[in-house]
């Protein structure tokens, strides 16, 4: 790392702008009106960050406890084969996100050699009693460590999956042994985890109080997967301060994650673009895709503004994968209504290439791809892609990720919770609240029987809608 | 199966009709104008199938080329460790969506005595070097069918794919042995793909000309690779056929992909619901939704009408998974713009179920889990969004599948493609062909240099707007 400077992703917007794209925003609007909006987001933010709701800026400097997930994972690395994460939302889409971009798609097919003795890494963020028994018959329980996450310690779908979970190991290694088999990740001083990870002795690590789980992936709730299996967690962290001091900046023309507020808040206010479409262009990145779509929902998805006042906002995140669905979304994209803003990452470096052997050259159909590599055809598409868009008048920008490292990783994931902040502001809605998942949980819990919890009147379907 | 009647699925539309929600259709609306317009769509689509364009709705009965892909499956089946789908967009996707379903989240991770010696199998849907290479380490070359699906035989990612994967073999099997190695599904007569089979003898397996590549999951393209991990193919194209069967009325109240076609399209135009999200509570089901999106988005996103009028249409699918996305899409979809419409699946029994243990009576923010199992859990989850969407005013509908059988997954294809033609006809689109993704491909061709393709003028995008 020292002796080379550090990879740094590029924001290209040009086909957000005229006159390259036709209708796009005016040079002058740009350096104008967009500007002094962003510069009051930016001091909102900088203001919200001063009161330290905003957890999520300090966490590549919290040297302790990134060390501290480090040393857990030194420690337990050597002595289990398989890693599970037990979280959901958040929580196991940042885990997801860590594990395929810098571990890639096939390291729990490896042999221990293959993977330098690190251990398989499952992510199961859904509750379902199916992938449960599947992954309990697939990993030998008495080899694997489960980190349970859980910012509350009370999660349902969680606490079940542990319940489940922890009835599986110590009918594997005796009660006595369990609780070497558990690492809760949740609130430094409260909640159900905590309680019962201080009397039984379970290791934990801390999910900081002003930190959200759609902002953790930074926290321990990434780190430590990451750190278990080998990954240059202080790579991902110095990845994500770097990216956050180039956001620290007033000044839009000079910071990313202001561009990206600043230009899709437009997109969708002034021109009624409210489908925000990620297409990474790398299998790698699918999962950050999906990781950036709960960000950006849950965070901008609100029906009351900071004023109280109800207004229902809020854009549509979707995520898409190039090339594969340059075979199917990409119709819609480009002949669809005129809503939706796509946002490409290019991999410039996708590192060991297959070159596209010559056989055929009589067949012109495809003849050509010969002497080109994969690496190659992807990014080529993904221009053209980005081209056709421009040329039929839909707004497009790329990412160029020079190749995928944890420093790389970092400043996305940096990136796109600082313009999530901005765009809050921007949108004038609180980031950083969910209060829309509420109802259904109560009514869960009234369903399942939980004490206090009223069972609900639920309404009972006309059985002339039901066929 | 014989002595047991074929479970059904059933639509349950209540939270789409007044008084149930706010809002909603009235019962005289859909008996009346809805019914009617439904009529008319009924009889464009019956027109439509006499010409012969709908080769989809023959799929479940076209016994010779099903069986033929069953037995090349049964001579393939026992000689080879690991079979490679190698196709993009609906071909892929269709792959998956068996596969996840009915093999499982852990098929290809289990010993061949926990396949029943069955092989494993992959379905490579993205040229991406990183995966292929992965994909190329992982299998053991000399024990590895790659089914090579190309339609047009010249799909320029599967082509190349097939080329890389080509001389793998060679080099490990010896080229004189590389053909045994392969079976390419593709054009009856012409293409390019067509032609290397003919002159090598290599196996091959029909896609219709009249059936289109996202329509084509029940054609060899998905029978194929389901019938050599032995799935029952021929449950699955009954299951079609009952579905096909229900849906051939024109009586709107007994048609469910009627009713889902004009729900949908009308939520859209009369009220502005654009984003329709499938949400199945079950892992098995989430590739399901992948590939209802690449169906629903490329078949009705379109420019021009049947009148050839420049009127850009399309709703915009989004894939979502419960009970996950209840910790994230579910806040937009719950207090966002009321933009959207939500189709959940349910999976009434998901098979072998995890009892949640009864520890922790203490806890009561977790205890109340004690006794449930985890599909209960899932279960409940769903009905109570579906009620939390329904009180706050928001539309959504569920599907609900008995259990995942190859029958049940057969209805929900043929429902959901059903539908789409009904939707197509609604919407006055022509639900078969996807011109607005040949620019990109043109694009591609002239900077890839294929023979007689331009190089294309590419806009230099202003170094102002690349920070």
């Amino acid at each position: 790392m020292a002796d080379r400077p550090m990879d740094m992703i590029r924001l290209d917007f040009d086909n957000l702008m005229a006159p390259g794209l036709s209708g796009g925003v005016e040079a002058d609007e740009f350096a104008g009106g967009m500007a002094e909006a962003f510069g009051r987001a930016h001091a909102h933010v900088e203001a919200q960050r001063a009161t330290g709701v905003l957890g999520f800026l300090d966490l590549p400097y919290a040297q302790e406890s990134g060390q501290q997930a480090q040393k857990l994972a030194d420690g337990f690395a050597q002595w289990f084969e398989d890693v599970v994460v037990l979280g959901i939302g958040g929580s196991g889409l940042g885990a997801k996100a860590v594990r395929d971009a810098l571990l890639g798609p096939y390291w729990n097919d490896r042999s221990a050699d293959g993977r330098d003795e690190y251990p398989r890494l499952h992510v199961i963020d859904n509750p379902d009693p199916d992938t449960m028994l599947g992954l309990l018959q697939r990993v030998d329980v008495a080899k694997t460590l489960f980190n349970v996450v859980s910012k509350s310690g009370a999660t349902a779908e969680t606490m079940a999956q542990y319940l489940v979970v922890r009835d599986a190991v110590e009918r594997a290694v005796g009660a006595e042994h369990a609780r070497g088999h558990f690492l809760f990740t949740t609130d430094p001083v409260g909640g159900a985890l905590r309680r019962i990870g201080d009397a039984e002795g379970i290791p934990m690590l801390a999910v900081p109080p002003n930190v959200g789980g759609r902002f953790s992936v930074l926290s321990a709730v990434g780190v430590f997967p990451a750190a278990v299996c080998g990954i240059d967690t202080g790579e991902l962290l110095a990845g994500a301060a770097a990216m956050a001091e180039r956001c620290r900046s007033g000044r839009l023309a000079e910071n990313p994650a202001g561009v990206l507020a600043t230009l899709l808040h437009d997109a969708e206010r002034a021109q009624g673009r409210s489908v925000h479409v990620l297409m990474p262009y790398s299998d790698r990145l699918r999962s950050v895709a999906l990781w950036f779509q709960q960000l950006w929902a849950e965070s901008l998805g609100k029906a009351k503004n900071l004023d109280g006042v109800l207004t229902p906002t809020g854009p549509t995140p979707v995520p898409a994968l190039g090339a594969s669905d340059q075979h199917s979304f990409l119709q819609l994209m480009m002949e669809g209504p005129d809503d939706k803003v796509v946002l490409f990452i290019e991999v410039e470096d996708h590192g060991p290439d297959a070159v596209i052997p010559k056989r055929h050259p009589e067949m012109s159909e495809f003849a050509y791809l010969g002497g080109h590599s994969l690496g190659e055809l992807m990014n080529t598409e993904r221009r053209a892609t980005a081209e056709a868009l421009r040329q039929q008048g839909r707004p497009n920008a790329t990412l160029y990720v020079p190749r995928i490292t944890p420093a790389t990783l970092g400043q996305l994931f940096m990136l796109w919770q600082i313009a999530t902040v901005y765009a809050g502001a921007l949108y004038r809605v609180d980031p950083l609240d969910q209060p829309g998942v509420e109802l259904s949980k109560k009514l869960t819990y009234g369903l399942m029987g939980r004490v206090g919890a009223p069972r609900p009147a639920m309404r009972e379907p006309d059985p002339r809608w039901r066929i």
